[in-house]
């Protein structure tokens, strides 16, 4: 089964450089952190062309999971499930759950005297029109529920832009579908600081490596060269089911890398070991 | 004449959640400062197959530039020059100047005493290795020269990751281009900061202002309504042949917003206009 997983991250504001895109970084990281691996992250305009097309291109790939991020709200901009209604072929609906979600929160912003009326407006109930057949997932953060929608073996996610609404909706209702689907995998990684030797003289010593643990992936990082001293970060990760495996492949792989950069008279720090799941 | 720019983030790092993609967020503000229009950020792994696929799809697009960020240094992950010549059906090759450029940047590198041998080691040639009728562009800050292509009305162009090298060859060598092909096109943009007013309350009044001025463009960016009292920045902005005009159509959307926010007992603050070109 594949385990790969879409990133969608929707908004003009991310293709103008208005925001930065840490939800997608943010994203990346926990999703890989259980396992599972992102294939993509892709940034598109907020219009239902552009939103379709997107989802109907990456569920070409298969995919086990795809996680929208942005354009769930009450505004005119917020089209994402117009765009995923649009690229399942199915129709945009009052969502009897998702009304009842949102009432209950306009009641609270009406104790809390945030809102002057109760009224379920145009714009409020837009927060409620979901995809046929779709689910709400609980916001207890801000207001528009995150969506779920199944599609011909993939799951299709859509969480708000909102960061701790979108990070709040991951932990409580996604991540418990992404360790169902990883099952026991787990994701480690550790990092060299390299000093004194430049990354086109590491290349050839990344490659032994490289070859001599084929589940290792090294990648290096480097610093400009403009430095008095060439400057670079190793990161070497792996995937396994089991984290104490996973450990010794990445020191076997380490300790051997640190003996060659050493041999070559670079200087090397070892950064503390992350077992980020 | 398509005006549209695509962006492609080459590293699995950015898919790990290693590194958050602020390359691709600088490259959005700048290009969108020159008039242009950013259709899609993409960030994907460094294979060739990947870089080969997003390549192709781009280019589908009909755009103006398509511009990748990462993958031209000299270690084995290198790959994005392999990945656009397969996209573009062209062989790989050593380019003459870019084989200069790097010589001349070893014997540099040797005078500071960073590497022992002048030497040109497979993973420095590397560096040279370009698409068929490629040309380099000259990187005053690191090693790898930056890559242009045409390719039937797309310019493609390869930067490298590194934050300073790929701003520098951008600066140099890419400006020129995008300026050349927007024309006079400017992008001007403004912020109000509202308070005490819900989004979904707002929703219907920016329908009336973007009703009434159809070339501004009005969106609201939510903070999480876990506060007190509601808050929202309101972006307005427009992409103009004239400065001033640019001004005063955000100028009168401004005012018009302005004036019903309040109306509905809003609290705003005016942010400083930018002229970001």
């Amino acid at each position: 089964m594949s385990t790969s997983v879409e990133i969608i991250c929707i908004g003009t504001e991310l293709l103008i450089g208005k925001t930065l895109n840490t939800n997608g970084h943010w994203l990346a990281k926990r999703i890989t952190s259980l396992g599972l691996k992102v294939r993509r992250i892709t940034n598109v305009h907020d219009t239902i062309d552009e939103v379709s097309k997107v989802i109907q291109e990456t569920l070409q790939q298969k995919p086990l999971f795809v996680i929208t991020c942005g354009g769930l709200g009450p505004t005119f901009d917020d089209k994402t499930l117009e765009g995923v209604a649009e690229a399942l072929g199915c129709k945009i609906e009052v969502n009897k759950d998702a009304l009842k979600m949102i009432e209950e929160k306009y009641q609270r912003y009406m104790e809390r005297g945030l809102v002057e009326k109760l009224e379920l407006t145009p714009p409020r109930v837009k927060m409620a029109k979901l995809p046929e057949g779709a689910k709400p997932l609980f916001n207890p953060v801000g207001t528009a529920p995150g969506v779920l929608i199944k599609h011909e073996g993939a799951t299709v996610i859509a969480l708000p832009g909102v960061p701790s609404e979108m990070m709040t909706i991951f932990e409580d209702s996604v991540v418990p579908l992404l360790k169902a689907a990883a099952g026991n995998k787990v994701f480690f990684e550790t990092s060299l600081d390299v000093r004194g030797i430049m990354e086109s003289d590491i290349a050839p010593l990344i490659d032994v490596v490289m070859h001599d643990n084929p589940y290792i992936y090294v990648k290096s990082h480097p610093s400009h060269t403009g430095g008095k001293v060439p400057h670079l970060e190793l990161h070497l990760s792996t995937t396994s089911e089991n984290s104490d495996t996973a450990k010794k492949m990445v020191s076997r792989a380490l300790v051997q890398l640190s003996e060659l950069i050493k041999d070559k008279g670079g200087k090397i720090k070892l950064s503390k070991a992350k077992n980020i799941s």
